[in-house]
């Protein structure tokens, strides 16, 4: 019996069209990060499992892909816990707070860091939900300043634009906020975890639903409150900054950084029952939202206690991140990313004897700047244009008995199927971009 | 207690300078294979684990990283091989075999692939050898003529001469002449595996006992045989002829494709006793030596039978990788990167009312190529130059009062510490390349 060729459930192939506007986009937000002055780092996608653990386990613990002890270690591990001892990366925010915790005195201060890669999780995998998908990370370790949250932002934002984007609203909230909003709506100290759970399903609920729940969580009128203070679509800022006016300075400050860059206020949106996550932000928290695309493509906040787990304490920190899988799935619904094909001829083989010929101008056409495939092989012209034609080749090149003798090369345009006789010279003079 | 900040062992961190060496040398590589003609394809990190264990099992099933089941399958899991499911992928080329097995039909034929990322195996960590690590694959799958070795050992030189190293040698064998010289020289049956894996300890064995274990292994005649026929620096091609005259004509062959390409004739040099593993090597086979480094700088050969494990028969297929941190290494050493900095430049932030001043002057400098640090927060102008400075920028750029009301900026060159005022219009003129 044969093995079976499919990789595991929620993983994924990527052919050479996707696999080429991935690496297109990778490239992209790369070049933009490090525009804003972002430092690459990257970490292993291995952890010990005690650094990707938080205290309490739980949750997060079932997210994680552990592995297996090796060798004797296994041999005396007595099963459950004690069979593994490493686990793959779940997010590139905590091994970053490792990362500062360890480097932090040999980099600069404040610290800029980005970070582009695989993250893994072992969530049921289900359409447009993977279990190794691609982060793109901008943070900024070691101020308080409101400016990070605005360069983050503009980072973010702008990356989005280089990939021909048109700009998605920017949601901003404040952990604090909402804490001061149950205050003032007087939701039990003991349900506001569950409420923010709540809150943070409104995407992914249909609105009766949720105000049902939330009405059996905390009885009908502080469900009134909820819905029309904190869930608010023009949510109204007086109110808000009586719950909380420090929170409100921040986000006020931070739009206010914002709001001369972009040129349509409507660009951002106050939000304060945006929650993103339970986890570890201490403060201001911002989320994209595209018209196309249920739930949010990237977001991120201020997250000042990372590093107590590490014993590096008081390091404010705020970093935000692209959800590079809705991205793609965006690009490619939109057609939006700039052209990713780079130009390229499939040099054919006429035969041994002129393979001489095909092979020395392939090389002196590569020098100038062309993509040139050599067809592997040799055989029938027929078979290498359907080959050069199925590799997205513009042009196939020829050089037959012929074409040697008067020291020319065969140009056959693939789209039109027109040929015409060309000095190598003259190819390479007329540049890699017109095959 | 504080968890520890250090990555597992054999695990690594890569701070900017490093990660900034990185991504230039896959960008360049990608870039030289892509102009070869080979299409970028990616597959997942993680495979199941039946595609990852050969049949025996056995010295590869040891370096596999093997991930615990999660749930209810690792309840009913009854130990030993019952607690894993899946496995990280320890090389690209299995892998590669199931996604042609898998994609095959969809794809051009032949097919020419490159493949770039992280593999993992659980092998002990020593100096230069980490279980986490980077390969740079590129493969003709479909196609049995020689022009395919020729393909990718070029694509190979190509890559390493694009990063500014000198051509390495290539010494080239064939996996059917090594058996066709153990006929010749008598040497057991039953003692050529072992004989390869002695051969295939030449780098990293003393001479005298390599030859010391061979002689225990198969007597002092035949072992002076295998010194003196098949692992001689200079083989002679007619006794080899004699051995395997179809695998010489092969040898021959891509010797000759390739020397009119390469200029010096001690770039090649045929090397019987080159074995390049045990695994799946089925004809020729190829490996990049260079002068400063011990062992080799990547390798491969042709494999015409992976794809069977998967059902699918008869495909020929060749490949090549470079291994990515030796090559490191020896680009750190050679320091022969080319300059990997873009210029960039810090924008101080004088003040809080003159912040819109600075952001509005960094996104017109970003827009035209630029890569501008705003920096993050406020504070001492003194500080703020050290922040530069540490952060590899060139120049630092303030806009204070007294620029802010004349519409200059301060430049001030962060090598020489001489300062100069312009315009921004002036300094756009001037491009990214003169801060």
């Amino acid at each position: 019996m044969s093995i079976p060729t499919t990789p595991p459930s929620g993983f994924r192939d990527f052919l050479p069209e996707a696999c080429a506007a991935r690496a297109h986009a990778i490239q992209t937000i790369s070049l933009v990060y490090r525009s804003f002055g972002f430092n690459q780092i990257a970490t292993s996608a291995v952890e010990d499992l005690e650094v990707l653990l938080g205290k309490g386990g739980g949750e997060t613990e079932k997210l994680i892909f552990k592995i297996l002890k090796r060798g004797e270690k296994l041999e005396e591990a007595k099963g459950g816990s004690e069979l593994a001892d490493l686990g793959l990366r779940f997010d590139l925010t905590l091994p970053l707070a490792r990362f500062y915790s360890r480097h932090g005195s040999r980099l600069p201060h404040p610290f800029k860091a980005f970070q582009i890669g695989p993250v893994w999780r072992a969530e049921r995998a289900q359409k447009g939900r993977y279990r190794e998908f691609y982060q793109c990370d901008a943070d900024i370790i070691g101020s308080e300043s409101p400016l990070c949250e605005a360069e983050v932002i503009r980072a973010m934002s702008s990356a989005f634009l280089a990939l021909g984007l048109e700009q998605p609203t920017v949601l901003l909230n404040d952990r604090t906020l909402l804490d001061g909003l149950f205050e003032m709506g007087n939701i039990p100290r003991e349900k506001r975890l569950q409420a923010c759970v709540l809150l943070d399903k409104q995407d992914k609920m249909e609105r009766p639903a949720l105000l049902s729940e939330l009405e059996t969580l905390v009885g009908a009128e502080k469900t009134k409150f909820l819905e029309t203070v904190v869930m608010a679509a023009e949510p109204d800022e007086d109110r808000l900054a009586a719950a909380d006016s420090d929170a409100m300075r921040r986000l006020q400050e931070i739009h206010r950084i914002l709001g001369s860059l972009f040129p349509n206020p409507k660009t951002f949106r106050l939000a304060p029952s945006l929650v993103r996550g339970l986890d570890y932000y201490t403060g201001p928290v911002f989320e994209f939202r595209h018209p196309k695309l249920a739930g949010s493509l990237g977001g991120g906040g201020r997250y000042d206690r990372l590093t107590e787990k590490f014993g590096v304490k008081a390091v404010p920190a705020c970093g935000g991140s692209i959800g590079f899988e809705r991205l793609m799935l965006l690009l490619e619904e939109a057609k939006a990313g700039p052209a990713l094909k780079r130009l390229k001829a499939c040099m054919t083989v006429f035969s041994e004897e002129l393979r001489p010929h095909a092979l020395s101008a392939a090389a002196a056409l590569r020098a100038t700047g062309w993509d040139v495939d050599v067809y592997p092989g040799a055989g029938k012209l027929g078979a290498q244009f359907k080959y050069a034609d199925a590799t997205g080749a513009l042009a196939a090149l020829v050089i037959g008995p012929d074409e040697a003798a008067a020291a020319k090369v065969k140009v056959k345009d693939l789209r039109s199927g027109a040929e015409r006789l060309e000095t190598l010279e003259a190819i390479i003079a007329g540049g890699p971009a017109k095959p």
